[in-house]
């Protein structure tokens, strides 16, 4: 049994950093699609990874944004990740669960068992309530040589509010990276990677870096790249020297590549096609640079 | 419009704090329902809102438990909050959601929209990512009359990993709790409650009072009674002296209600009402009772 870590490691030894967010907002979903309706949803998302497949590493669905059509959407959100599992990318699925151990097991069993009607290869979670509700999820990763990615320090504005405050001259996102040093040795892979990630906001680096010191051996899942402001090299920030240069999780990238401006005002399916696959080559390619200095 | 707040206050008043949790285990479904199917999932949840009506304030179905059977586990969730919703239940969506903010909306257009496929009349989130985080739920909260649970402390065991670090010399959650102030603000209610509701485990009696010293408008949800070990005595820490007795939130049960041996053992579904009624209206009289001291 092949070891998350590694896949991706090897993955994006040969692609590149980037990963594809799959973010179905409201608005967006090109009418060539059918819109924002389920059907729109699983129609762009797998057109989507249609274009991810050869360039990326990843693809990482959100999973609110299905979620907010229902059943339906939940459908949707299921066609997108079994075409990609298809396709041989790694499904990173954005769901950020967490709760205590039988409802635990309840979201490792919709996201990461075998037969899992929700395939992924990593899901988020969260670590509030404590290590006792990330255990069902460890197991299921150990079971079947999944990941999980731990949100530790996120890259939204109001990241601050809890996640630095001090207890003990730490920053409560260092203690949760600490905490998960144990969980992190029992994922470890062949090629010295853990397949427990870290959630890095890309919009910290100084976090990140110190992050990285914390937890030399954990996978980063880098958000904030691109539409939320931050550059390929604070993006990288984590990153450490490995056999084709920088290496060390993935970088995430959603409206910048699913949603350009070309790809938007597209005025049929092969002119979108056009506009994605550029905007995808060029943030891979903005990323891969970065990891050459 | 009416207030979550003061309808829930008002519904435990007439009935008691007692709600009833719609947690589908897979080894529990019984066999008449349809056992641990989709079918199942729903034929049984419709029944314990059958029961439950009339008997309690309201119902909390637990999303994972219906998740990990995919978009069928979901369309079966929604059959069971419509029907609950459609009984006068107050349902409160125990899914711990939380992302930043277009995904934050998502997860809001899906539980406490007007329309929302899965209709809510509170839903519980997860407070680590920050502040900003929580703003697409409490816009739809105010909205719509809607109230939101934000985890404060839990109740499993390993709750006091990160939630009991001490910033400053408070805990976590007690930060939490303080952070949310003008957020519960912009929920009051005319009764005098907020419909933001706080998280607040029965296993921590003590944390509850001192929760309640800082958050005294915040209705508590109050897991880890029954099954979980706390008592009544225990599950009604937090709540203070109201019109009819102690008053100030849900307490909730699951497998004590939903799961005795007697309804597991009943041959036929008389047998299982009778059994589920007189496991419900005890749990509520204990409380009951312990609101009377």
């Amino acid at each position: 049994m092949s070891q998350f870590a590694d896949r991706l490691i090897d993955a994006t030894r040969r692609l590149g950093p980037l990963c594809v967010g799959i973010d179905p907002h409201a608005s967006r979903i090109p009418e060539l699609f059918g819109g924002d309706t389920p059907s729109g949803l699983a129609a762009w998302g797998m057109a989507l990874v249609d274009m991810a497949r050869g360039r990326v590493a990843a693809v990482k669905p959100q999973v609110g944004l299905f979620e907010r059509h229902g059943p339906e959407g939940m459908a949707a959100l299921q066609a997108v990740a079994r075409r990609a599992m298809k396709a041989g990318l790694i499904v990173i699925m954005d769901a950020k669960r967490g709760d205590i151990g039988s409802t635990a097991e309840g979201y490792a069993a919709a996201y990461l068992a075998e037969d899992a009607p929700f395939p992924s290869d990593c899901l988020t979670v969260n670590p509030y309530m404590g290590l006792d509700t990330l255990e069902p999820f460890l197991k299921r990763a150990e079971a079947h040589g999944k990941g999980l990615a731990v949100l530790a320090r996120t890259s939204n504005p109001g990241s601050a509010d809890f996640q630095a405050l001090m207890p003990d001259s730490q920053p409560l996102w260092a203690h949760v990276a600490t905490a998960l040093t144990a969980a992190s040795e029992r994922l470890m892979g062949a090629t010295g990677w853990s397949s427990l990630m870290l959630v890095a906001g890309a919009t910290g680096p100084d976090e990140a870096r110190r992050l990285r010191e914390l937890a030399p051996r954990a996978l980063f899942l880098v958000p904030g790249y691109g539409a939320q402001g931050a550059g390929a090299a604070e993006a990288l920030a984590g990153f450490v020297a490995g056999p084709q240069g920088l290496e060390g999780g993935l970088v995430n990238a959603s409206r910048s590549v699913t949603f350009p401006v070309a790809a938007q005002e597209a005025a049929g399916f092969s002119e979108w096609q056009l506009a994605i696959g550029q905007a995808i080559d060029a943030a891979q390619a903005d990323l891969k640079k970065a990891t050459q200095t």
